[in-house]
């Protein structure tokens, strides 16, 4: 039987109970958003006591389904005002379904100005004082390594930096990978809400614990081989995600003019060389050492778009050195260098922030003179003073929005006060619908329409015009808050997304595992009621039809090279998530 | 005939033309609001060219009508993404009344990186390079002069301080006032508007002009007359403001436990007497010299509100040193010493930032750790940081809600992202409710309930209780949204609120001089339109009602002396300005 475990904060009660009958069919995205909308005052602060943060393992984490170990933290985001579901790898999630934790919820604060540790295992859940050493600016690798060598090796941690100890609105949480590097729930400030709630850690053994049960064993283990071949099968998650890791999209997407550059003024760069993943694999491959191109985020996973990348020693120097971060520091930045922008990625993990926030922070900054454009050295030296925030670390972990307003700049690319991500949406039309509509604000996992604008997996449209895009967002966005809620990592979508088997397959392993007989439409049926919940919950949170646009200077200032501008008339956007 | 002004500061081209049909009977808030509803995109950047910028008199502007000097300043607010109405004091209404303006509309914005003045008298409109002196860095109390020497004595003066260069979030526009002093449309952020469209300054000549046409000559000055009589006949606009200034506010707020303290965390405070209005005459009164204890903002004011506060040598320091200032920098910031609060008065004038907005940010960065709890000396240093912004003036000059958010604060108090100002709605109820659901972002001057709630003008409320707050907070915003559509300074309310005579003395002024016979029932419904327009705005420009709540931490942290906290339901708080 599974269970939900409240953690109270002011009154440091801890509660153990059988999962609520509303939840026990959910998972992942669709049990945080439920629960955010069922439990949460829309209108609270963000950061005061009503608020609540709740960790969610995906139906099928911690079953040996390939790349099911995904964890979903849903609260109201101290960045945009509204509902999050902020996406995470690690070995949390596949600890807590072992436990038999379908959720942990955290609520209340403390009053005392101190920090503490939520401690989990077979026997029970506990509140310990958080180890002095790592409080005050502890970078998150040490953290791990204290927190490790004090309850265990075993442990999966979720953990706060310290740009999560000052509530610092780019705040992140990081989670322990399988090797002790970090993951992160990045997006949306999930860790100033933490931060809030004086939590510095929490951390999970499953030392104990047996298999999660399943109800048809054989069936699971044959539609799991049907997945996993469909995964391995695709040329993208088979081959290009293990070669060169997310950032194999500079080169196509620097291509396709829709590589947002300078703050959003350009679509293309001359220095794409410098920072692709084929540079990227090149170099890790050359330098040997502790580098590895290819790197799995979690137990199970096949599609190992993770690296290691080392330094020219060939010393560990980051992993999980994403597309979006490199594209973010690298042209919206204009820092030319793949090392510099590694030990800037680095750094970023270390203290705590979401690195699309902060890079595109520091775009904007750039454009408002703060800082000089492409200078890698400042930037660095920006996010280390995020650990002990100088007030310009501040401004920028205040994220994009906050700079666009104190640099008094009009060209500030935000939805819903969410930096956009790393796709140009005048000239992948698809993408801009999905951020502007997605109640997460600006958020490219939230329905991928790179997939089938630019890659050509599960649709084929053309990513300058309007056809089709519509749909295609609505389509996407309802099967990511599906996938969203089973665990699943989102690039499972590139082997299923043409192939019916596959799709198939997943929808046999739920069944499998919990004796059920779900159908393609109960899952999408699925997705669109998470939609539902996240935009009710915002729209009592604030927010009606004129957030969902884009920023304006889209809609005038044409993107080189295609000379194309956002065109999307109100009416249309509002038809993508339009249910009634 | 009327004119109205446009002037496109991407084209340069001018425009002088009859007022469209639809305004000709608008004025002040009433024409600023309904042309911004018209003409500017509610979803647009506020800083960017779709926004516009109006500047309108009152409809008795420009007559010898007492008290009715004052300009209303409309656009987009960039602080609240809401209109904005923010209203002053000076000598420009009434120049452009006696020039026939009724609007001087400033639209789009240059490419070009250079700032502009544009200039107004009898032959036309004309817009010149601004003085380089006056560029970059410049206080406005020399920025005055330099126009003055360039223009003549006899101009009137729209002018944005540095901060407004910097488009900084809380930028003001400075109006120069009959004595070269200044006044501010301050709240909202119009400064940073003006400064997105590159004016430094309009100035504006009425040399040569006639007076205001009236239409019966003999009854407008017998309402006049009737009119001055019962604002004179009021203790409280007869003597009290002429005595004390607003500051006369500090002893009775004080004492009715309403005084915001140490950023909303008390309600009164023990050094009332260093700050107060009596003590304030008795030192400018003591040191002589260029003190005086009163002073018009605009020619024909009979309140005489103003003063100017003097140093120990009897030089002047500042002048229009309001309750609200003294109130933030004082009790809410807990700056102890008059003198030091003057002195940054000085500088908030010299930048061109609203104090009210400043000082509840430097109050709130205090409570963030960013500054010592009433460090005058730190405050006065970052204020003139301002001019050329360091990124913790930058910070400050963000306003409120931003600080709050670079701190991680859940004790922010603003309502639609504008601080509140000096009386803390949970002991003074009903303009918790003015805050809450004005337009305007919270704003005591959109009905000041004050009156009836403290002053037991016009109602007699108790400030602790709800009973009859919700009707009262709706008439006096009503009201306030037609007063501030004459021209009329909103302190005429406490000659007029329980006189019946001085009310229809200024309805009669208002009907002799343009041959019209509207009663009382007519000016409501002026007022009432207002707010419609406004309502109608904000909704399109992502505005709902969950956006018309207090601070959430007033409704679980009793405020001291009287232990109260804000109790109006949401539905209650709903039924404001529902005029369904």
């Amino acid at each position: 039987m599974f269970k939900f475990v409240r953690v109270n904060m002011a009154t440091k009660e801890i509660s153990i109970d059988d999962v609520p009958e509303k939840y026990v069919g959910l998972g992942g995205r669709a049990l945080t958003s439920t629960f955010i909308n069922d439990e949460v005052k829309p209108t609270c602060h963000p950061l005061g006591k009503n608020n609540k943060i709740i960790f969610a393992p995906g139906l099928l984490s911690g079953t040996s389904a390939p790349n099911s170990g995904r964890l979903s933290v849903g609260t109201k985001s101290p960045l945009t005002g509204g509902i999050k579901e902020s996406n995470t790898g690690g070995t949390f999630a596949q600890q807590m379904a072992k436990l038999g934790l379908k959720a942990i919820i955290i609520d209340d604060m403390p009053q005392e100005d101190k920090f503490y540790v939520i401690r989990v295992d077979k026997d029970g859940v506990y509140i310990d004082d958080a180890p002095e050493e790592i409080i005050g600016g502890c970078g998150n690798y040490k953290a791990v390594e204290v927190l490790k060598e004090k309850y265990g090796n075993n442990i999966g941690i979720a953990l706060l930096g310290p740009a999560g100890e000052h509530r610092l609105p780019a705040a992140n949480i990081s989670f322990k990978d399988p090797d002790s590097n970090l993951r992160s729930a990045g997006r949306g400030g999930v860790g100033a809400v933490l931060g809030s709630k004086k939590v510095k850690a929490v951390v999970i053994d499953d030392t104990g614990t047996e298999a999660v049960p399943i109800a048809d064993v054989e069936k699971f283990r044959e539609a799991s081989k049907a997945f996993a071949k469909a995964l391995l099968d695709h040329p993208v998650s088979g081959q290009g995600l293990k070669a060169y890791g997310t950032n194999v999209l500079v080169n196509i997407i620097n291509e396709a003019g829709g590589l947002p550059s300078y703050n959003f003024k350009e679509g293309r760069i001359d220095h794409a060389d410098n920072i692709s993943g084929e540079t990227l694999n090149a170099t890790i491959t050359e330098r040997g050492g502790e580098g590895k191109v290819s790197h799995s985020c979690h137990r199970g996973c096949i599609i190992q778009c993770s690296q290691w990348y080392a330094d020219k020693e060939g010393k560990y120097i980051t992993s999980g050195f994403e597309y979006e971060t490199i594209w973010g520091l690298g042209a919206d930045a204009g820092i030319e260098d793949l090392d510099a922008i590694a030990y800037i990625d680095r750094e970023m993990d270390e203290v705590g922030v979401d690195s699309i926030e902060v890079a595109v922070a520091f775009a904007t900054a750039m454009e408002g003179g703060l800082i000089p454009w492409g200078d890698g050295k400042a930037v660095l030296q920006i996010v280390k003073e995020m650990a002990n925030p100088t007030p310009l670390a501040r401004i920028i972990a205040g994220g994009a929005s906050i700079v666009g307003k104190l640099c008094g700049l009009f060209r500030v690319p935000v939805v819903k006060d969410q930096a956009i991500p790393a796709y140009d949406p005048r000239s992948i039309k698809g993408i801009g619908l999905t951020y502007a509509t997605t109640p997460m604000g600006a958020d490219h996992t939230a329905g991928y329409c790179i997939s089938g604008n630019i890659l050509k997996i599960g649709a084929d449209l053309d990513p300058l015009k309007k056809e089709g895009q519509i749909e295609y967002s609505r389509s996407m966005q309802i099967g990511t808050a599906a996938l969203d809620s089973t665990g699943m990592c989102i690039f499972v979508y590139f082997g299923i997304g043409d192939n019916p088997d596959g799709y198939q397959a997943l929808i046999d392993m739920i069944n499998a595992q919990y004796g059920l007989s779900l159908t393609a439409e109960d899952v999408d049926k699925l997705g669109e009621n998470v939609l539902k919940t996240e935009l009710e919950f915002n729209k009592n949170a604030g927010f009606n039809n004129a957030h969902d646009r884009l920023p304006e200077f889209m809609e005038y200032e044409p993107l080189a090279p295609h000379g194309v501008v956002w065109d999307f008339t109100p009416e249309e956007i509002d038809q993508v998530l339009d249910f009634s």
